[in-house]
């Protein structure tokens, strides 16, 4: 039966200072680090491996999969690196603290933005320090201004089902390594999970997800790693 | 002009021993770590940047590229990893001191096997607990028991033929991170190295060499980067 592994990224310095970061490239924290690590080593333990890794092109999630992989003896495992793992993108809310967002905004307001399912955030100012428009790594690609929920989903399924869906039905073991909201993509795809629920849902950092699904990707059991 | 820059791994822990490593996979010591991020701070700091990364299977080699591209900024960068960029295989010598393997053989065998371009050393012993050959990362691949550097360039080039040289053509920018010998094999190649010249050229750790090519990937200029 395949075997797919979800993992969010380990604390970033922006979830400690509790700012909106989105696609700003961000490092871990300290705590992020032994995050990824004690992760790596959980799935070492608890028997888990891999074939095929995948994740973003966003620091925080590479090097926690690095990390993860470095503890498991899993460094030389193939990894594909693709933005459409990344991190919903939230517009011109990025680099705002959150309770200064609120002051501003309004508590309602900002609840919408982080809560609703398709209301995506103010874009993001042209020349804004936090737009990722012209970094190089990012050439080539319609890169988003903002995105609601629904938009960050609508870019990461057509990468599941055009690279990590193929891997999984060839028989590979998956291991991602993603961000709160696409990882919220795929759950609530694999899952089934309704658009009012998903919202709500919370992923934490370094936990790893299992998966065993049936031959069509569909899920026989989800549960955290660190719970069996 | 295709660029091109080649990185032998940091100090490991059994270059440190003075053992012999090669299919082994060895960690990087803490020296070996500085080595790494020092290179890729040098590289950052000389304006260096890259389109795609290649290195071997081996942790030492993946993790010094992983700490190089951290302190470049470029952790999103594509990586390749692939066995035909591994060390020379040592056969029956790898877990050996090279004094004590020198007091059991003679300081000329032991320079025969080391310095000369085709005498492979004795093979490994099936059982070793050094042998790869069931190292699930090896699968499918017809793993050496023992390897003269001759053997050695004679799978590295292929490789470079096939994935490597192509993309300089298409004007990527690479980096290499790999081992003594296969990078060797790469210096031979590119620079005409008479194969008795070669087993005498040593690559210092975690120096990067800097190739400017021409279209046919001809060497125009090699140079260490912290010489320039």
């Amino acid at each position: 039966m395949p075997t797919l592994v979800l993992i969010r990224h380990g604390q970033s310095t922006w979830n400690l200072e509790n700012r909106f970061t989105g696609w700003w490239d961000v490092d871990v924290t300290e705590k992020g680090v032994e995050e990824a690590r004690a992760a790596g080593r959980l799935m070492k333990e608890k028997g888990l491996d891999f074939d095929q890794c995948f994740t973003s092109l966003q620091s925080r999630a590479i090097k926690t999969l690095n990390l993860a992989l470095e503890e498991m003896g899993r460094l030389w495992l193939p990894v594909e690196k693709d933005w459409r793992l990344n991190e919903r993108h939230y517009g011109g809310l990025t680099g705002l603290n959150k309770a200064e967002t609120a002051a501003r905004h309004g508590d309602d307001q900002v609840k919408i933005w982080r809560r609703s399912f398709d209301v995506p955030p103010p874009p993001m100012d042209p020349g804004s320090p936090f737009d990722p428009a012209a970094d190089r790594r990012y050439a080539g690609i319609a890169v988003p201004n903002t995105e609601s929920l629904k938009d960050t989903i609508t870019r990461v399924l057509p990468y599941w089902e055009a690279r990590i869906a193929p891997a999984l039905k060839a028989g590979e073991r998956v291991l991602i390594s993603a961000h709160g909201n696409s990882l919220r993509a795929l759950v609530k795809h694999l899952s089934g999970i309704s658009d009012d629920e998903i919202t709500g849902l919370e992923i934490p950092t370094g936990q790893p997800i299992v998966y065993t699904l049936d031959d069509d990707l569909a899920e026989i059991e989800r549960y955290y790693l660190s719970e069996r």
